[in-house]
């Protein structure tokens, strides 16, 4: 067990990306143009946290030697499985903050190994944190505190990274849940299908995360989180397996994928999936528009969404947004609109979209519009990256890379998205912006940078996707930094969800989003889902501490419990 | 408590539509040929069924008098919400069966009187029943058998039948559960919204029952069921209300709102729900297409289904389903196909949809077509029921009415509905018919008809909705035939889920597809939703017997208990 059972290319453990990635000379000047812009003295970073700054405490347990070519406890492994990729991640990195690493990391060959993992877990009282790409934003894959286990294993599932089949005439394949994104699109490749589901984790993300997580993905409109996607699920839980069954649609009862979708790991590992998948694109029109005025831009965006052209891409950036993304024209709001098709042309779509834009006052260049769509693209590898939204999602793809150096620059970086109905949007849009700048400035004493952007849209509402900047200490105190940075999320937290929104719209609740999902989600619905757990995981042992968790009732935020509920 | 608390126009209390209902002599003629067609010696009917035939016992128990102004006890009421309108439903009817009336009915005027209703019946140990609108066909209101409760109520929500709110910048409204079809439309109709969900039973089903039976609706495509419509929900069970959030989105965990949808009355009373609405269409283009082999049309519809044309209508009618419906052009199938927008003219979309009929050699008349998009259609009373689909959706909506005196004649009808991924469709199809009609054969002693037709089509594979027809007796022995029917139902539950379809795409399971839904439906997710329900429901009061009961673990059919399982 004394060697990695890791195949991948090593991660940076303590940030995004891999240890040989780096950031370009143009990535360098925009995060010290950032910095600048937020009042930094200098550009400077602290030295990046490196191995040998961490001493690990000894496993607590040792795995039967039955299961020994799972498990691993080199120290990589163990630091690369301690967090995810939040703010409050990266600055416990750089302070140097780890208490409580998991044990051990497990490298499950196949799904018989992830049953006897959850077998002897269950016996030893060993919690187990399913892992999935590691890349979440809410505290939702490190090890639980503040609860008595005699160990904790990280589950990763990057050996069940293969598609095992595929069905054409479906247009479906069964996927296995620890592929990365970029893995899974290249074996369905070559079949002329995709999945397109493009979160901004798509390099570091996998499939079963996407799926536990109701991860937001490439469509604006219509197919906006993974759910639609999923055929069927297959998940193995300590009270045995729970595989649905491939259907295009049923009435039989609740439907069980639902259970399991958004179901953070609490109730099993999800081992594959039949995924509905996409032809490859072949037609494509887009558009970039400018508005003078964010709210009438939104007008335009209800009026798109509810037109029922249900645009692929349907982006509007406010102002700040707009210029953080590196295409501001200030005081201009943009909407990136975008259709495409494997089947037809969309010029159609995009006209009457057009209209639809000038009649809101929307402006844009007619002849790059008609450069889209002409001629049809080639189905190559970079296909997703082309057009007018190009541009726009090549600097999206590469956001987490600028956070980690930013963090150690004193920079407090975070984002939080929600969805509001549109009678209530104007409201939320005004306070949100106002308070989040207010709760910066209180706890950090100094004013931030709040942008907005819609991920998605929909005929009801919006789905606002806001990133706040901040200096929090120019000194490298990161304690100070992530004490900060907690007490702004909780009053994120209890802010949006208290104007009506929704806690998350696609990042999960994980630990960082219970105070407000206790506050969305009614309790007897909580308590439903907790006898479900209970059911299916009667020892409690599956990522305690996260979406709910019936045997320690704190709500907490990552690396700290908050008040005990209930 | 005597005098009936329902301010609706009587029901018939043994079969389809109102006491004042009468087929016309058009549909007297097609039922004359349809039992000539089965071979019947005479379509002569015995006397329908009185309330005077029924001798019914006292109720078991008596509601405190607080809640009197809810409950009654009339005959016709009790008669009224005994059974559902299924087959087997009407053979007992006419049979005079009916050893398990409910004690009670419960018009109950608000939410607080739900909830006393309840808390009552929890500490009574009374089962209680929610009817929605009586229309279910497989066994979902009828009061449990072979369970010890101290007496049982039926829970009728028509008192609960307003629009309460409407959000015009949302396009949703907050309706009363217990609104029918039409009472939910003529209220939206003034602010030129609809919910625009048409199942076959839209004139007696109710909100409520849509939601806790996914039903399925009136788009062909993309929102098949009535799911997708449902923005929050509010429901109150033993254990409290359970309200979910408005939102146009969400990723905090499990979507509550999908453990509601589907839960066919075990888990609690929706008493409301807001509700995604619709513009009114003003826009419309339609197509009848005639294909040579059934296949080729399937191959047509799955190519319609995977292009992301996203058709309203897209109904293939296999050569004997388009006689059934009157529409038959023999050998030929039939493929009922349109499309409607209230924002934009659909001609493109019609157009690309055409080419791909013409790809698969389908034949239509062009002329009609074009004829069908011009003018834009008056946005009127009757404007779901014109166009080229229209004759086909009125003869839709009346067949249920068709059926009472055919059951009266001897004829055994039924219908059976499931979802099939493509791969497997073909053998699907020839399989299903074959044995559907051995089963017929076996257990009537004659042959049958049976057809199919696709009612929603999804790019992984279609809904095949089956109708058999067969004689089970000119002699008028109706236990014989309501034993025959039995034995096909448990056949065609046993054949659809073992070839890999649903038991159910939007009936519900009710009691009389429990045998399948246990084989569909993995036994971890059956615990867990079991689970679910203890906490919701802790004495077991709802819905006894009906999708899963955990206090009585036996499967049953209407009226009968089957073997006990686990």
């Amino acid at each position: 067990m004394s060697d990695s059972k890791s195949v991948r290319p090593r991660r940076r453990f303590w940030g995004w990306g891999l240890d040989s990635d780096a950031l370009s000379a143009a990535e360098v000047a925009v995060v010290k143009a950032l910095m600048s812009r937020l009042g930094a003295a200098s550009a400077e970073t602290r030295a990046p946290p490196q191995e040998s700054d961490f001493a690990l405490a000894a496993p607590r347990v040792r795995p039967p030697t039955s299961l020994a070519d799972s498990f691993s406890a080199t120290p990589h492994d163990r630091l690369n499985h301690s967090y995810g990729k939040s703010y409050g991640d990266s600055v416990r990195m750089w302070a140097r903050e780890l208490p409580n690493p998991p044990d051990w990391v497990a490298f499950p060959a196949d799904e018989q190994a992830v049953t006897d993992i959850l077998d002897w877990a269950h016996r030893a009282n060993v919690a187990v944190v399913p892992y999935g790409g590691g890349s979440s934003v809410c505290g939702g894959v490190e090890p639980a505190v503040g609860v008595d286990y005699a160990a904790s294993v990280s589950l990763d599932l990057e050996r069940l990274n293969r598609v095992l089949e595929i069905d054409h005439s479906s247009r479906a394949a069964r996927i296995q849940a620890g592929a990365l994104g970029p893995e899974l699109e290249a074996q369905l490749r070559p079949h002329g299908l995709t999945l397109r589901h493009y979160p901004q984790s798509f390099q570091f993300s996998t499939l079963g995360g996407w799926i536990v997580t109701r991860s937001g993905g490439h469509y604006a409109t219509l197919y906006t989180h993974i759910d639609e996607f999923v055929q069927a699920v297959r998940m193995v839980s300590p009270a045995g397996v729970l595989a649905t069954r491939r259907l295009p649609g049923s009435g039989a009862g609740p439907d069980p994928n639902r259970l399991v979708i958004g179901s953070e790991g609490v109730l099993g590992v999800v081992t594959e999936a039949w995924m509905r998948l996409q032809d490859r694109p072949r037609f494509r029109a887009s558009a970039s528009v400018r508005f003078r005025d964010v709210f009438t831009a939104a007008g335009c965006v209800r009026a798109l969404a509810q037109s029922g052209l249900n645009p692929t891409n349907c982006r509007l950036l406010d102002p700040e947004e707009a210029v953080f993304s590196g295409v501001g024209d200030l005081p201009n709001s943009l909407l990136v609109l975008g259709f495409e098709s494997a089947d037809h042309p969309v010029r159609p779509w995009m006209e009457r979209a057009l209209e639809l834009v000038r009649d809101h006052g929307g402006e844009y260049d007619a002849a790059a519009v008609e450069r889209s769509m002409h001629p049809p693209e080639s189905d190559g590898e970079g296909e997703h990256r082309k057009g007018a939204a190009g541009a726009w999602r090549d600097a999206f793809i590469r956001m987490p890379y600028w956070r980690d150096p930013m963090v150690g620059m004193g920079a407090i970086l975070d984002t939080f998205e929600s969805a509001i109905t549109w009678n209530r949007f104007e409201e939320f849009y005004r306070v949100v912006r106002e308070e989040v700048s207010d709760a910066i400035r209180r706890v950090s004493g100094r004013p931030g940078r709040v942008s907005c952007r819609f991920t998605h849209v929909y005929p009801d509402g919006p789905a606002p996707y806001f990133t706040y900047a901040a200096l929090g200490t120019d000194r490298g105190d990161f304690g100070a930094s992530l004490s900060a940075w907690r007490e702004i999320k909780l009053a994120c937290n209890e802010l949006v969800t208290g104007l009506g929104g929704t806690v998350t719209h696609h990042h999960a609740v994980g630990r960082d989003h219970r105070s407000g999902y206790e506050l969305e989600v009614p309790a007897t619905y909580r308590e439903a889902l907790a006898a479900a757990k209970a059911s299916l995981d009667p020892g409690g042992i599956l990522n305690p501490g996260v979406l709910i968790d019936p045997r320690d009732r704190a709500v907490g935020i990552t690396g700290v419990l908050g008040p005990r509920v209930r």
